[in-house]
């Protein structure tokens, strides 16, 4: 009798997540929370510790035909740290794994290091450990990091409050748009290996892509204006996704507006170049590493000029849904589709 | 011009690790130890935390063909809570990283949790967080480990003293001897693939390799002895690599006895039968997950009638070598082979 099989793709990542979720149970007192969140947190003295980790796979996560390992190697510090900034959290510690290939060799470990450390000075943590192997297939990288707050400072997701405002940091959908500005310049190298690439104009979408920077500057600054977010999540899966997250954990819907979204005019300009819509760029794109997050409606005030802050929507009861309102005053709701690497035809 | 290009295999895992160390400043007041140890130390209140990370790679790591999802899972926690207890730590919270290729079913990713789960109730630790993604060759696994020990109570590689005693824990040799006869089934399951694997007899040398524990029985047992080894490394890249270790980073050198080495029968047996040397096995053979630790020798009387600690040698000048003493008491220097993972033939 052959044993049953059900594909992963039938369950999806989050539904594995879910799954691997309801077999835990955890036991010490200093395990304030576990699989919920951009991070866990653990009681350690009179702070929270803050705990996440990350992989990035070669063929799933980067292509390196086009990915410099300098940039590599920062921007796997980066989204580590995004985590941590998530949680309203400091990074402290990292620890980084790295399985490689003879195909690499030392030259390519100092160009991946160099981009490490470049990160660790940028967001000042330190690099405290890590397991160096051979790898037989790939590049595999597995960052764990980790992080420090105030017990009474820590920003979940599932705290996001009726009527809070909904806030998003810098702009969205580049890194997505740079990605296809890549594959396509790829494709061209494929047919014609003696062109050289043509990313002139497209330095900023292609570098969201490539190097993309945690928000720790509007952590700093919120702190210093004495805020506190009621919820926040970085921007990893997508908008849809990542508003799901916020609004599902916290039992609550919302309302975003079309035409408060953050796009750069180049991220519209190639989106129309590669007949995409920018919308959807916005929404569903990802990696952009921005800060999603929710405040009281007391304190816009302090908030309502920052240069970077951008104020999308309002948090609404959960009968109401989550919507995108568009220009034209259709509420359209979201579906999240975050990144879906368990393709069954893959 | 061609960019100059050295071979991982010239410099060797030791070798990169070193290299990547070199590179590293540490920055803050709470970061008591990076890269050098079995864990990193972080000060947090009033104990130190400690965080470990180890990798497990298809392919270079592990064989599916004859390591059960369930014991895979079960190692890859273990392999890390010995990590912890090299340091005389108690394990408090894990993270599993997991990467899947499509071959993996919803039944595979079960039966691997299955295992960790078996683990975190035997070492009692909390798995708190982990990131599930799609992967484009073999499986991977990432698990990073967040431990805890009192500050005076913390072992490090480097303080073993002279003339301090030479401990190991339980038998070695037998997970190397154990991957051997696992090897030899598959080979004839590949020729003749009707055959049932042959491993009964085995049971123990196969288990050593398949489902290795970490030692936390004898970090406790130390504990309630009041005993603070001087120094401490768990044996995963076997005996003479890992002494090598604790002698270098002390500053001394050692002798150890041939007929001091702790091995089982059936280890011997089957060595035997394979015409492999036994010393060998127990010196190189690695991944026994044994602690190996000094004591000073007063401290010999409350430990000297364990059933489970092994005295094999003594610490001593560095200027006198590290020697492995045979029956016919001759010294021979002992050369680390340890894993060497970057073989420039693969």
């Amino acid at each position: 009798m052959k044993p049953p099989r059900t594909e992963i793709s039938t369950i999806g990542e989050f539904g594995l997540i879910e799954r691997i979720k309801s077999g835990v149970k955890t036991i010490h007192a200093s395990t304030v929370l576990g699989i919920d969140d951009d991070a866990a947190i653990i009681a350690t003295g009179t702070t929270y510790t803050l705990l996440s980790t990350d992989m990035l796979l070669e063929g799933i996560h980067f292509d390196l035909s086009y990915m410099p390992l300098q940039h590599l190697g920062y921007k796997s510090i980066s989204v580590n740290v995004s985590d941590i900034a998530a949680m309203n959290g400091i990074p402290r510690q990292v620890t980084v794994n790295l399985g490689l290939s003879n195909r690499f060799s030392v030259e390519a470990v100092d160009a991946f290091y160099d981009g490490i450390f470049r990160a660790c000075r940028e967001y000042k943590v330190d690099l405290i450990g890590g397991d160096t192997t051979a790898s037989s297939s790939g590049l595999v990288i597995s960052v764990s990091i980790l992080g420090e707050v105030e017990k009474e400072k820590v920003v979940r997701r599932k705290t996001a409050k009726l009527n809070d405002i909904i806030c998003v940091t810098g702009d969205l959908g580049a890194a997505y748009i740079g990605l296809q500005v890549l594959e396509r310049e790829k494709q061209e190298f494929l047919v014609n290996p003696d062109m050289q690439p043509q990313l002139k104009g497209y330095d900023y979408l292609v570098g969201r892509q490539l190097r993309p920077e945690a928000r720790m500057d509007i952590i700093y600054e919120l702190g210093e204006l004495n805020i506190v977010p009621s919820s926040m999540i970085d921007v990893s899966d997508g908008l849809a996704s990542d508003l799901m997250h916020i609004c599902k954990q916290s039992g609550l819907g919302a309302n975003i507006f079309e035409d408060k979204l953050p796009y750069d005019h180049l991220t519209l300009k190639t989106a129309m170049e590669f007949k995409l819509d920018v919308i959807t760029a916005v929404m569903n794109g990802g990696e952009d590493y921005e800060l999603l997050f929710t405040i009281s409606q007391e304190n816009f005030d302090k908030v309502k000029n920052h240069r970077d802050i951008h104020f999308i929507g309002y948090m609404q009861e959960a009968e109401k849904g989550i919507n995108l309102v568009t220009r034209g005053d259709q509420a359209i709701p979201v579906t999240a589709q975050g990144w879906t690497h368990f393709d069954p035809k893959k």
